[in-house]
């Protein structure tokens, strides 16, 4: 059975007890947490999201510049106010640099992958406080509170990272 | 209290009973989910997932052009081989053009976004064949099973988009 037969069962039992179809379009707590697509984290187990709460928008490593387009639009059209960042420990994006990846999309698929940037990182803290800036740079990005936390995958915790540290 | 300390609140409750200290870096599930940041859908409960289980990536629409990057380095360094695409009903990328965003963002914030295509979309079922296009055609992506869904904001269910309809 492929994954996505597997979710369609799963899907099945979430909507035969769903009651929640009247929510709004825009998000109720007028944030958007932009995070990291790794497995481990669950953003809303994690941090006591219910549907309808918030927008979240999650990539490889939770960067910033690549959540632009999103984060536009959420404030732009949705009214969201607040951003909150969430990277992790045991990140993938502190293995490799954008040679290796490049080197092995060369290698093993035969292809040029040098006009994207993977955005890797060498420093969590530094990558969550790099990407306040970015989106307090940015002219596009509202002046909204920005918050950056790393969760650590080890014990669940989230822990503030703080601009002057 | 601003939305981020309502978070680590909650946060600290998920974290007192966290068991889940263990899990490993690549997805065991082997799966991409690239789904839209709509606060009214939650890919977790939705679909059945726990942590460790998958990558999710999430922006505005679920677009698979915004999610390529992520896509590659969740392919190509941490081993999933199936891609499931989830768009939803309601969406905000209905309601929307380029020239819209791109005139509120010239007469409310003076900035020009000219250079940033926000991908919204006019058809539902069609936006979910065009993302399982993009990606197919992709030299970057390996040839991995995708599926299309529509969740359906409404219920709480997930309809499968096929390719021939």
């Amino acid at each position: 059975m492929s994954v996505a037969k597997e979710l369609e069962v799963a899907n099945a039992e979430y909507a035969a007890s769903f009651n929640k179809g009247d929510l709004q379009l825009p998000p109720k707590r007028k944030v958007a947490i932009v995070a990291c697509m790794d497995a481990r984290l669950d953003p809303a187990r994690a941090l006591g999201l219910e549907e309808g709460d918030a927008h979240v928008i999650r990539n490889a490593g939770g960067r910033a510049a690549d959540a632009l387009r999103s984060i536009v639009i959420s404030q732009q059209l949705l009214g969201t106010r607040e951003i909150v960042i969430v990277h992790h420990t045991e990140c993938g994006m502190l293995t490799f640099t954008d040679d290796v990846i490049r080197s092995k999309i060369r290698s093993d698929l035969g292809q040029d992958a040098d006009h994207i940037a993977f955005l890797p990182f060498g420093d969590l803290k530094q990558s969550v406080l790099d990407d306040i800036k970015v989106l307090r740079a940015s002219p596009l990005v509202l002046d909204v509170p920005i918050t950056g936390f790393l969760y650590e995958v080890e014990t669940g915790k989230v822990v503030r990272v703080e601009e002057n540290f």
